[in-house]
């Protein structure tokens, strides 16, 4: 059922808008300092990558996803209790972000977001977000998460789903 | 004064080799698990992030790396004594890995390795390595590391460089 009261229209990625949710990702977040005797510059502490729990350790990994037809017909989201999960792409597609408010331990109405070219994002632990969404092709990402034991994953499924648009045209 | 008994040849990146130093960060190094609902693939824990310390903790960041002439001139390696450091390149482009093994608090001969396409390296806490050398062209990384109070780099200058060839042909 298309209610037009479930669209929502992506903006672009910011991180004022985001900072409720986690952090962007990207060299434009911190002024670099240099590294390797001025070789390199370093863009240091982009991401708090908090794990809690016995046994917490972060873990890195990489991830390929396939991407999802836009309008994005959102049916479920999901957060991690116990730690916070940080994306960055390994090329410059744009990718869609979904994130929701709490509300009362139950996602509130969704916010999404559209990436710049290379921005990464980090949800904060227990940020409702959905499923990585690339669009238009499949993408590659470094994860960095929480390892460990546990159960670290709550799934919600809306009643009806919410339709994610990337522009207010369609 | 380029003595040959100085020559280097780097190698093929490969877990095997690399292994007294740290991880390769690849997807050949694990079977990957289904994630969202089988729409990607996650191969999981590829590094170990080791960090020790008060106040420790690991970080995420981006590095933006020039590239060296090959053959390199090596005349430094560091480590880092707090904490592994893993980096991952934002594109396909080969880069340059050299590492050493401790010999009794110095650096041994260095081992040069050639990644693969969209390989990156954990280098193990403590493990003598060069600074990030692309080379043909500059390149972006990801990197995962300590931050967190504490001296958490040692160097160690050669009295005499290492030549690093990509090959045994120059």
């Amino acid at each position: 059922m298309t209610d037009t009261a479930r669209k929502i229209v992506a903006q672009p990625l910011s991180a004022a808008a985001f900072a409720p949710f986690g952090q962007v990702i990207d060299t434009a977040q911190v002024a670099s300092r240099p590294m390797n005797d001025g070789r390199a510059r370093r863009f240091h502490d982009l991401a708090e990558i908090e794990v809690i729990g016995n046994g917490a350790r972060v873990v890195v990994g990489l991830v390929e996803a396939e991407p999802y037809a836009v309008p994005l017909w959102l049916n479920l989201v999901e957060r991690h209790p116990l730690g916070a999960q940080a994306f960055v792409p390994l090329n410059a597609a744009p990718f869609l972000v979904v994130v929701c408010p709490d509300e009362s331990g139950k996602p509130g109405a969704p916010q999404a977001f559209i990436t710049a070219p290379h921005q990464g994002v980090c949800y904060a632990r227990n940020t409702w977000h959905s499923v990585l969404t690339p669009f238009g092709a499949a993408q590659d990402f470094v994860v960095i998460d929480r390892g460990g034991p546990g159960v670290n994953l709550e799934e919600h499924l809306f009643d009806e789903p919410w339709i994610v648009h990337l522009s207010t045209s369609g």
